[in-house]
């Protein structure tokens, strides 16, 4: 399939406006082929229009219908076989096998959406019937079922080109809600986007959608994105990405006369917890499965682990040992994009720099572009004493404090902002102590993992891949699994209404055999 | 029992800072005993920290304590007995059937939350259990359940001094998501407030729950409030009140270093649609039971029907004739407040002076503080071309649009903002004309209600209190109804915990028998 550049807006295939821009080969610096160029303000308004005018008909599209359609992109993203891949290894740097997994997951994703729209549980079907003869006043007859907020918002990441970006995890969440997308492409993998964005407008068109369910915008810089969140018509955001970038896009939405919920997945360290039983046993292999976990991807991942507290002795000794061991063995890998390359450059510069930080060990050196993992220590009082020691850099970067007792280790956990994960290395001697600091983990995080790290987020029912603010916009929600179709729902209550009028998963003889709740009671 | 005009600030009776106020006796305007003093900033923040030290034991009580707690909180407030309900008509000017109506609803909500709570289902129990044997890679053990967000701040309501303010629907369910409160008292029933808050202080005592738990704030003005919502501890807001107010906490929340949610109810003017054949078949009668809805506590609900939508003839001619006559006999009662009072008859007067707009009908006219309710007309031409028509008069007025046809009463809804509550008055021969009106309607409303008035609103599981903004500052929730719990709860994965680390509700033998998701299936 030959790259065009353009826009799909709706059913349209549409060149934007001005110069045209071309990606860039991660590995080299090269530009590859073809131009790209920018959606037009009229481009942005004609896509939200069009997305409003499907919006209708396809959040009321029957359950089967909406599985099927969300089946049928994962089998158009498959269609596009190898060529997406080697665009999108082109794009991203990202080797083959780690692609080949991200569109598996990708896929799947869509696939469990179908099913969760099967269920028909995310409609949180309820009915309390009319009690005619109540006293004081008779109750009249109540139904409530959620329906799709209205389009969405869609901003493709630049570290999972594929599972996070133009039919990731918000994408296939919206659509399976039975929201309209409108998305934004990543600059960094246009041509990705291209492919993938066209076969979700094919998929679109073989099941007789309106063609507003989805549009694929493209820009180089901000402007369309700004304006996308500020489009009358869009009534959610889904953001995975910096911590700049989500926040610009938060107060865009709140200060839009009609303020609308934004979801960005925004920064993390990922505190990584080292108990005593298990440091004893184990140090070593820690250290080694660390580093693993560490240098994956090149560290380009927002559950990287980039934070590790443990209390000093010949344990965290063996465990530091092991990581260096493991580390110097580690190659450079090319990273995303320059931009993000230079970004972990400057923040593994700024910690080289900082008097009170200790470089521990370090990967092999690469080329252009390459991100060389390293390893820091410092002491608690210093990271305590120095907020910019909690910030993120962003790749294969991570920071061992050094801890004199729990105490400290629980001084520095009750510092920290917001996280995506916090992971614990316990043996059964480590129980009781694991346990005093589950409740402040659980206000900190929204996952916490036992004898693993966070890289790696399974797709499925239990996961959460949120967490407090700054992790998240929203602590309340989740952008991994299927609760994260909530995010995209509202309740709708009918009140006495005849049962001709009723939506089909709230008549009286339940057609859809949708889960309810009767009078509070499941099974209803 | 003695009021004493004082802060309860967890398990302290504390004097505030200033000179005392007093409360205002709605029918006379005349100031009683005793003073009040407003909570000092120091107050706030103690009442903050306590809330916060309070969190996790709170939120940790086991489901049995916790709904126990709930039940005793109504018992305390059913044991303050009469004292209760004269303090209240004498701040509220509402009258005594209304007000024992008012305690019940307030009692009956706090034992629904106790069955929520005893229920589990708001937990949302999942478990995906490990395929250590999967291929490529292993799944891991994972479970998710909700926890407690945080200390919430409640602002009471002036217009439901019992249901929606210290111990009324936002409280109710924040102490059952497992959240400390502090509330904050509406200065127009600071005693209402005092005894409902001591009644809740006792049942945290009695319960052995933690003194934080539950806090209450008394302010003339809006300072305390601010900085409630501003305090790093506070995790979530709820308000009932003007859009005014609503925005104000809205931008104080989105401004914070770490922004939190609002739940704020504002305003609305609850849309009615009279279809022709139910007008044909019984315009008067409808009429009749319109006017009853509108006047009913001098039109001081959130669901007040502000806007009737129909096409002219005669049918529209009938419902004018009938609710014409029966608001000739409606006695102007007593409002809330003087200043509520004052925007009353300042709505009604802007009214009036709209050469757009016709006086159709008055009620009786009345004293100091009472307001008159009035019936006014225009046209949907002059509706479109003038935002203000749509501006909420708080009181008993009401606006007839008369359309010259169907497409005119849908030009009016589209634009519409967000609303509460939408009524179609309907007869079997107007099925067709309100399906096609169904969508727009959802879009637009949080609860469609089909021969009735959106005035009384049951609690109970498939209640929608709430709409898209500026109904609600958030439209994906209810603030009335079991759903409401979700407001103030935020899903934790636990992957790969060993099961005596795991919480209750997630433990292998699932030992609180909970309702689980397990792999996504209901009934695990």
């Amino acid at each position: 399939m030959d790259l065009r550049g353009e826009n799909l807006i709706g059913s349209e295939t549409l060149p934007g406006g001005g110069e045209p821009w071309q990606a860039v080969e991660a590995a080299s610096g090269r530009s590859i082929a073809p131009g790209f160029t920018s959606a037009t303000p009229d481009q942005v308004e004609r896509a939200c229009a069009l997305a409003h005018e499907a919006l209708d008909a396809y959040r009321e599209t029957d359950l089967e219908t909406r599985a099927a359609f969300l089946e049928r992109v994962a089998d158009e993203i498959g269609a596009l076989g190898d060529a997406l891949i080697e665009r999108c290894m082109a794009e991203s740097g990202l080797p083959r096998p780690r692609l080949e997994g991200e569109r598996g997951r990708t896929v799947g994703q869509l696939r469990m959406f179908a099913a969760v729209v099967r269920d028909g549980g995310f409609l949180e079907a309820r009915v309390d019937p009319a009690l005619p003869e109540r006293k004081p006043l008779p109750r009249p007859d109540l139904r409530l079922r959620t329906i799709a907020v209205g389009p969405v918002a869609v901003f493709g990441a630049s570290n999972f080109p594929l599972a996070f970006s133009v039919a990731g995890g918000d994408t296939a969440s919206a659509l399976a809600a039975g929201c309209p997308v409108v998305a934004k492409a990543h600059p960094a993998h246009p041509g990705t986007s291209e492919l993938v964005g066209r076969a979700v407008a094919k998929a679109v068109a073989a099941s007789g959608l309106p063609a507003g369910v989805f549009s694929l915008l493209l820009d180089a810089g901000i402007e369309v994105g700004q304006a996308l969140v500020a489009d009358p018509r869009i009534a959610a955001v889904g953001f995975t990405g910096s911590r700049g970038g989500g926040t610009a896009l938060m107060k865009i939405a709140a200060e839009r006369s009609v303020p609308i919920p934004v979801y960005a997945e925004m920064s993390s360290i990922n505190p990584v917890v080292l108990f005593p039983a298990a440091l004893a046993a184990r140090g070593a292999e820690i250290g080694k499965a660390f580093v693993a976990a560490l240098t994956l991807g090149s560290g380009q991942f927002c559950t990287n682990p980039g934070l590790i507290l443990a209390v000093e002795g010949k344990g965290l000794d063996a465990f530091l040992a092991g990581a260096s061991e493991a580390l110097a063995g580690v190659a450079a890998q090319t990273m995303l994009t320059p931009g993000i390359h230079r970004a972990y450059c400057a923040g593994v510069a700024a910690l080289e720099g900082n008097s009170a930080v200790e470089t521990l060990a370090r990967g092999k050196a690469g080329g252009d572009n390459q991100g060389q993992p390293t390893l820091f220590a410092t002491t608690a009082g210093a990271f305590l004493s120095d907020p910019h020691l909690a910030e993120e850099v962003f790749g294969a970067a991570s920071l061992v404090v050094r801890c004199r007792d729990a105490g400290e280790i629980r001084a520095v956990l009750e510092r920290l902002e917001g996280q995506l994960t916090a992971a614990l290395h316990i043996d059964d001697g480590d129980h009781a102590a694991a346990r005093e600091l589950l409740p402040l983990l659980e206000r900190k995080v929204g996952r916490i993992l036992v004898n693993g790290f966070g890289t790696g987020v399974e797709v499925g029912h239990a996961m959460v891949h949120g967490g407090p603010y700054p992790a998240t916009s929203d602590g309340r929600t989740t952008s991994v699994g299927s609760l994260a179709i909530q995010r995209f729902l509202r309740p709708v209550c009918y009140q006495d209404l005849p049962d001709a009028l009723l939506p089909a998963a709230l008549r009286q003889d339940n057609p859809l055999g949708v889960p309810r709740r009767v009078d509070g009671k499941l099974g209803g």
